[in-house]
């Protein structure tokens, strides 16, 4: 115990899809490793002892009442490459989106100080947001995508990175593809060994991902290369799958078959897959995907732009489905997961109640749609953890310290108490900005 | 001129429906009444002359690179009263929120200190967040009202409020209610001349807004009764109308007709008149409001949450209905226009698309839907000046200078030139937090 450090402070985590845990004064004891070893609450009969012991050792750090702890979000999905559009091009239609603005920026980062400028800045906004975990695709290139790992790493980020994979010459600008599904995958397994080559030098650690674009830009020949390379290293999948009335149907007509069985034949289909999108998921899609304990990225922001649609958030978790929450930048334009968790919950109710005003009411919209704050927030966090595998996402013994401190008398207004905590964490959701994140830690290390 | 500042720097501001102007390195020049008197554009052949003339008189400011001014945001829907509640307990069922929240909430306003303090907190933060004029709801209670508009007159901001009107014993509880009609109509009366009283006193003045709550709430005697003082006065008139399923059937059964009509029958659809929401608007109303010249305030966000469907702006917009944006705190969460502006564009789009993937595509959506953000900013600028009859939301000669001068390097990506400067408002519109509008002025004086 002599190393450990502790916090004393409230904070809210997920218990489950529905639970919210409000810890009253918790005192949240880490270790150097960066894992919470004990939480004790004042209801604990050492919790007095504890208190003092820390706090002789100068190793207590009390937050005030206007400070409350979260646990870091996950964003599940984001194309750190994309960062620099941003915001833009959004009304445009998709292959002006696609050839005039993000294959040609895509293709920028063989320029290393160029990638070196826009991955630092991604990773420092992502955190100043307190997202404290990201799986990213990065770009075809695999220096530059490298590179972005070794800065996750360095700036304190848990970084899951992909090379992505498009070779597909149809799909895929010369000047933005894999030469060929050979160049592909024997770039992806460099990639793999260099990134699992400085995975330990961080302390919260960075991870390599095997990332096919999606299917539509990839031949089989690659796919079937990467599923083998997966297995072969046991690493983390992420895709695109099923996200656009598009895209459903090329697939379908290229394969016979819904993206995640076709994935699924390529051995892409795993406990570490994480498919992005998804709201086009059939029955036995979703079958195979509960099984496989593949999770879904919801990006609602993005797929009010991209999906042509809303992912039944509510209805796919009844079928035992694992789903997370993402920002999709650039297809989402905000790199803040607190955009995204709002997004998901009002997405969610149009789902339920419809869009289309002319519609009588009982056509409207999806029974039994909505999902709640508490079901978002569980999505960024605790169901990230899940996803990935790793001991993310809740305030407990045994987890990463990766937290957000937020000061709620900024922002959010405070002229009574409120009714009950969940209002509290509700407000905090609904209302901060980047400025109420006051810290930021992963694994217990201060990242702003 | 003598007496007249002058701002150098680049702006922004919305044309029409769908053009926006950029002003590269313009000179506004503003006069003592805070009005715009002339605008140089660097191809004029004063420009030169001009720009020495203020700067050797000390008068003029020069905005650097990284600033951008728009005009100020016009909120055409927010009660000032819901503030303290914002952001929390819109999972609840409507009863729930009114009967445990809402109701309650507006209650204490009797408590005037209780008043000040969260008045001053709503204006403020509006200020912080751009927006320069705001059309307020206040509560039933006449002198808490009276507080609201003479605090927007004190902090600055161009304030129409209005003192509500809810007398219907069937649908108030008895602590939340007019007495009757009559104690109504007189209480309105008597808020609307102290508000005229103190109106001048303030550069940008303060108005009063004849206010029913909506028709569920109010008897035909009071609604009567306010048309006629709307009319003596010539004052604004706001009202909530087609909100809901629920409210909009509840109309057509009490009085056979649509609430735009029935609104229409008591002298209640001028073009001094805003009606919230409005997304079940029929034929033959939006032919009404076009022709009367009434504005419908649209509440993306809290339509989200309680208009069962989206207003189809795109259709009525080109049916002649002008069409302004809103928070409608605490309906919405978010005291931000910024965030109505990209709910407006995301909510459309899935209009537009549809909501259920089980659905076809042909059948899922509603065509020609979805709204630019150009749109959406001319809608929260321009759409809200003629909507009030005032002269903001241009930054042209004649025009109140109601400006928000935005940081570019803070929370938005730039790492090149934006392919064009609408990019650019895109980004700005879509990325900043509060923290990049770091200076307000309204009617020429700084608030922010
Ligand atoms: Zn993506
Ligand atoms: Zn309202």
């Amino acid at each position: 115990m002599l190393n450990n450090t502790a916090i004393q402070g409230n904070a809210f985590y997920s218990l489950d899809f529905d639970k919210i845990r409000y810890v009253n004064n918790g005192i949240f004891c880490v270790n150097d490793e960066g894992y919470i070893v004990e939480v004790y609450e004042e209801k604990d009969k050492d919790y007095d002892l504890i208190r003092l012991k820390y706090l002789k050792n100068g190793k207590l750090r009390i937050l005030s009442d206007s400070e409350v702890m979260l646990p870091g979000f996950v964003d599940l999905h984001i194309h750190a490459s994309q960062w620099p559009q941003a915001g833009t091009a959004l009304d445009k239609p998709l292959e002006t989106w696609l050839g005039e603005y993000t294959f040609p920026l895509e293709s920028k980062y063989k320029d290393l100080e160029f990638a070196n400028d826009v991955y630092r800045d991604i990773i420092s906004s992502t955190l100043r947001h307190g997202t404290t975990t990201a799986l990213y695709f990065a770009t075809v290139d695999t220096e530059p995508s490298i590179l972005l790992a070794r800065l996750c790493g360095e700036l304190g980020q848990r970084g899951l990175v992909g090379k992505v994979v498009m070779d597909e010459a149809k799909a895929n600008p010369e000047y933005c593809r894999d030469s060929s599904p050979e160049e592909a995958i024997n770039e992806t397994e460099k990639f793999i060994n260099e990134v699992l080559k400085i995975k330990g030098l961080y302390k919260q650690k960075v991870y390599p991902v095997v990332t096919p674009r999606f299917i539509p830009s990839c031949t089989s020949e690659v796919l079937e290369g990467l599923g083998m390379l997966a297995k072969k290293y046991d690493v983390h999948i992420q895709t695109h799958c099923s996200e656009s009335d598009w895209a459903h149907k090329f697939v379908k007509e290229k394969y016979g078959l819904n993206d995640a069985q076709a994935l699924d034949k390529f051995g892409l289909i795993t406990s570490k897959t994480v498919i992005a999108h998804a709201p086009f998921l059939e029955a036995d899609d979703l079958e195979l995907i509960a099984e496989k304990k593949t999770t879904i990225a919801h990006s609602p922001l993005s797929n009010a732009y991209f999906a042509n649609s809303v992912l039944p958030l509510k209805d796919f978790a009844s079928k035992g489905v694992n789903i997370g929450m993402a920002t999709d930048i650039s297809g989402g334009y905000s790199p803040s997961m607190y955009q995204a968790i709002r997004q998901a919950v009002i997405s969610s109710r149009m789902l339920q109640d419809g869009v289309n005003p002319s519609l009588q009411s009982d056509v409207r919209g999806r029974k039994d749609s909505s999902i709640t704050l508490n079901n978002a927030f569980y999505s960024a966090t605790v169901a990230a953890g899940i996803a990935l595998d790793l001991p993310i996402g809740k305030l407990e013994k045994g987890y990463s310290f990766d937290v957000q401190i937020i000061d709620i008398n900024n922002n959010i207004p405070r002229f009574y108490k409120e009714k009950n905590t969940e209002d509290l964490l509700h407000k905090i959701l609904l209302l901060s900005e980047s400025s109420n994140i006051k810290e930021v830690r992963v694994q217990g290390n201060r990242v702003k």
